[in-house]
């Protein structure tokens, strides 16, 4: 019997960490053959090149694509997609995959859908059936709509994905694959690497031995206009409590500039000397430093899914987690510096959250390589109503 | 108040037939400004060049847009959808529409789907919620998800868009506008014009005095590599059968090649005494050409739908219009020479069908416009479960 | 020494059949690696599919890109060569050859010139300083302002590339490799295999034992509206002759649905008792036919080149060959019924033509591969004046 | 008679200020209609986003297109040039220009020679026929070989574009049109404006009123990498001068990444106390500023063009401007400390050189508009020998 052949596209830098544990349990599978492709931001030096991470974790990368057209407003995001279309569509018409794999729901990831739907590929998707109130929610259902096989994240995923009416043989909780690199870091208790000689980045260095916070803020695509305004809310806060604090850059989106033009100005305009930047940090390596942080503040979606596992206080500012299930560990605060600061002397005080396995116990990437190895190929499926 | 301006992209030839009415309404409409944007299939001469009739009824083209890619396999269908996201977007950008309308579920429909969501412009489908099994239907829920305001053409329909989630104050049921057009056909009781003489076409001339079947059969993108032995169950039927018949040219779709092969094919074998070959013909003259025939043979949807309402039995051939609600004037049967010929034979024997109001009664046009001058004006949504 | 990577890139069925040895002779060579890229027409059906030819003669194809954009107008062809040269970056970007080669002067090459050339790959052109003053024309020299090394045809073509201000030490008079097919079909003096059974077509099956000719007549892309009124002229001097007659399809080209169009209404309309029509046939054969043919009719640059060194009659129709180095076995003819029968006359008269080596003596294939190996590798240039 | 069409495709902040005169006297012209397309890194902000000027100035721009992809590499160059094919075709195919206008020669304007050529659109180049011996070069004698009319902008250009086998009929030494400006800019003898008020930017502040340098280093394609390197010599030569300097921010280029992070890498680490950056000024107040300023340092070509005019020594490093005409005001070096330090000095003690019309007297516009308004309308051409 021939090897399945599996494509997966990885578009950022965030969709790999979230299914490196995937495309390992892949490539280590005996029926299947994993080719690997790898477009968008995950190519740019800008967006932490997600591409160099891969090369050194020793995957061979099947195809490059870049698709990102520059611009500052949203025709940008479609454009990309448009392109990612027209050469996925080759690259998949020359690799003849037997299954293509999605990832999540940025924009692009779109792209990935309808080349493999068109093309009579069986579809299957990571991380459907999640809430999140804004353009990430269209793209992902749409692409439920579009996929054959379901991987979800949780409890409420599923039942989400049922009602959209897809056919209960093929919707799978699997828990999030992100999980499995965080139940290896669960026993890393303490900071076990100096991230200012490993990454470099700008700004200060502040001493991170008697505890830090890291910030990771992303534009939300649906409030263009108000990227900077919120950016500079947590600016304000963020240099006003004067805490040891490591602030990621945020991901290509048809915001970026915004958010990047809002602390690039800020950083112009004030000191804010206890604050370090970073363009990007291994998965590992990130997950080693959320495990021994303070808390996180931001919007990004590993506040939701990491830090519930391992029990990292998140504050949440704004709509872009909005209705995503979490554990304990979030405090919901809105664009507004008043409420970050009081979140984080909750946080002082409280000190670490209660650990949730809401998505998934660490075992997510054989699970899924498992049904890629043996699910039906097939690509007809029609509603369930 | 200035008007708003309403996008509409047409596609493909039934597309423009089926919302006719629409374009008027919102012409007519003292709030709006229509921009008519014709595309793919549309521009070209071997599916009809609809765009010809839209010139001749006096709509103003907004923007033309070449995007069909020539090919024997579905990675076309795929990267016409890129090339159109690409191209739509600066249309869109350009044009600045207040909402963009998409019609139906063709493949390439995604692209003015994808383009005017990201773009952050309120996105309205018409004729969302109907089943058929097959791409179409992936590609039809799959815009759902996008879409900010749904505009069905059925009851059925209206409770499958609720069920995926959609906010109710913002899914109408307003019937399906190609009724409209054959609501003032119902009274054109004979065949009013010459059909050779006006469209021309190859062929047979067969007298059409004493009744006639008219056959419209497109491929079927899942069946792929069925599409010409499908069609040659439905030529060997027609051979046999040696009535008067007037036969349509298939439209572009990923297996066109397959069903026009298999046509030309039998011609240069088979002498067809009894068929007239047409590549098109204007809306109304093909409502009352089927408003006069006997019966329609095929898999259009124009046998489920106009056909239902003007009374016309229709043999049903295949899976594209599965699950799609219909009246009592359609008879299914599948790829098989055999059915055929009995449903005709049926038919020969009860004569005309019982008219159906299941897909509207005449009003749809005036009904669109109507919401698309009122409806707020938004693009932020999430799933109502 | 790692083996030199040689991308070639085929994109229409007669390149293919000029390049053919070229291709061999780089698989065939110690130091050289071919990656083979097929696109545009050559992976259509309706141009004769090179791609089936290229996979039977058991060359390995790295990449296959569909871009012919669909379309009855010239903007199809500039799409085209947009798609082309966004797709063939990402494959070159895959495959990273050492030199790209572009062969010859269709719209579409110069999608793999400008991909090569701005990605700094050196660039080798095949068949460039040729004269015929269309828009290939226009295309042709402007690859040789691309291009870092030129492989000319002729002893004009040579002198011509040199007037444009190339660097002498890159510019090679190689001859033309179709030459060398056609010097191993010198000894096939009849017609040894019946084309009929082997490619089908349709039409007439004309006795050939006496005698034919063979018709291939291109649309030309400057004269796009007079595409059909040219074919028409060529019909009915063919048809008036009533000789046997094998009438070759024509290329995809933006004018191809004149040509074309215009065949298909005069079959419609007339009976062409005396000819058959192709799609297309393998090269080798198609030499033979030529070989025994008493002379061909049309604008191809067969006529001008391969029949040249076989001695075959030519009239060649128009300006498609204009200025083109060309033996004594050419007479030029307007497009002009009268004109093309008087020269049928002619040429019925005197038979066979004399051969002549003005487009090279048979060894180019070997010639190219050994310069592809040895020339220093380099993308820097400037024009010598 | 109608007006004549004329279509200009402006792609990048330096294009705009070089033809602006160009698209004045079009405007101006009674038997001419100006239709502006804005594309490429005109329309972006971090390349100075010349569409803001563009319609601060007045013009109606008829399209905008977005098509610079996102990279790294050179693979981006060339994909952008395939969008902008795909695109501009589009927009040519909407507008119906009787003429196209290109400008230079960035790869991306082989965009809009591509489109019009193929689409048998007349087609106009400015500023044909220089050397530079770098991509560019061949990009703009590529655009030569696909021009129908040549505008160019000195004797040296002209003879070249005539010995590339151009019809003398349609080329014209007009000069450059970049001078007329600089000609109403020859009185203006004091720095009439705040640049740092007018125009922000960011780092020091120097004191102006005793004299100030001007930089402007832009990546040149084919030395990819050595960007970094190269810029890296003016920034150490800068920094040890210490003199009051203002710097200006590079164009996108395929190497724009290796400049840029140069800049701010050096800028990190050290002080450049003496330095202000700018990322654009609007055309008039920037030869204002070089007027005034002591000299220039860079590659740019204003350097060799209107500094040639206004009497403006230059500090002209590397190979970007090699073999083009220039005044007596540009002194050469090569990209190296030392020798950019040498050349100050020296230019330090002669003070202003003379004035020089080898690129113009400053009637190009005009002189344009009138060849526009009066050559014959023809796409078909031939080489001359």
């Amino acid at each position: 019997m021939p090897k399945r052949k599996i494509a997966v596209v990885i578009t950022a830098r965030p969709s790999y960490s979230r299914v490196k544990t995937v495309l390992q349990a892949i490539q280590e599978h005996p029926y299947l053959e994993l080719q690997l492709v790898v477009a968008a931001s995950a190519l740019l030096e800008r967006y932490g090149a997600a591409v160099n991470y891969i090369e050194k974790d020793g995957f061979i990368i099947a195809a490059k694509v870049f698709n990102v057209l520059e611009g500052e407003n949203l025709t940008a995001a479609a454009k990309t997609t448009g392109i990612g279309i027209l050469e996925l569509s080759t690259v998949f018409d020359n690799l003849k995959p037997d299954i293509v794999v999605t990832v999540a729901d940025r924009f692009e990831t779109m792209a990935t859908a309808i080349s493999a739907s068109y093309m009579n590929i069986p579809l299957a998707h990571i991380q459907g059936g999640e809430v999140t109130g804004n353009i990430d929610e269209k793209v992902r259902h749409s692409i439920t709509k579009l996929a054959d096989y379901h991987f979800v994240a949780s409890e409420n995923a599923k039942e989400r994905v049922l009602k959209l009416g897809e056919n209960p043989d093929f919707v799978f909780n699997t828990g999030c694959p992100s999980i499995d690199i965080a139940s290896a870091i669960l026993k890393v208790k303490t900071l076990n690497f100096n991230p200012y000689q490993k990454y470099g980045g700008v700004g200060a260095a502040p001493d991170l031995s008697q505890g830090y916070f890291v910030v990771m803020q992303h534009p939300v695509t649906t409030e263009y206009q108000d990227s900077r305004k919120h950016i500079e809310e947590t600016l304000l806060a963020v240099s006003e409590l004067n805490l040891p604090t490591l602030w990621f850059w945020p991901n290509v989106d048809a915001g970026a500039d915004g958010t990047s033009t809002g602390i690039r100005s800020f950083r112009e305009k004030n000191k804010l000397e206890n604050v370090h930047f970073f363009k990007n940090m291994e998965g590992d390596d990130f997950l080693v430093l959320l495990h021994n942080a303070i808390g996180l503040i931001g919007n990004s979606s590993v506040g939701i899914r990491e830090c519930a596992y391992l029990g990292v206080p998140v504050i949440n500012i704004g709509t872009r987690q909005n209705r995503r299930d979490r554990g304990e560990n979030v405090m919901d605060v809105s664009y507004n510096k008043t409420e970050i600061i009081a979140a984080v002397a909750t946080i002082l005080q409280n000190g670490k959250a209660p650990v949730s396995s809401v998505y998934g116990g660490g075992k997510s990437g054989n699970a899924i390589a498992h049904l890629l190895a043996t699910l039906p190929l097939q690509f007809h499926k029609t509603i369930s109503y």
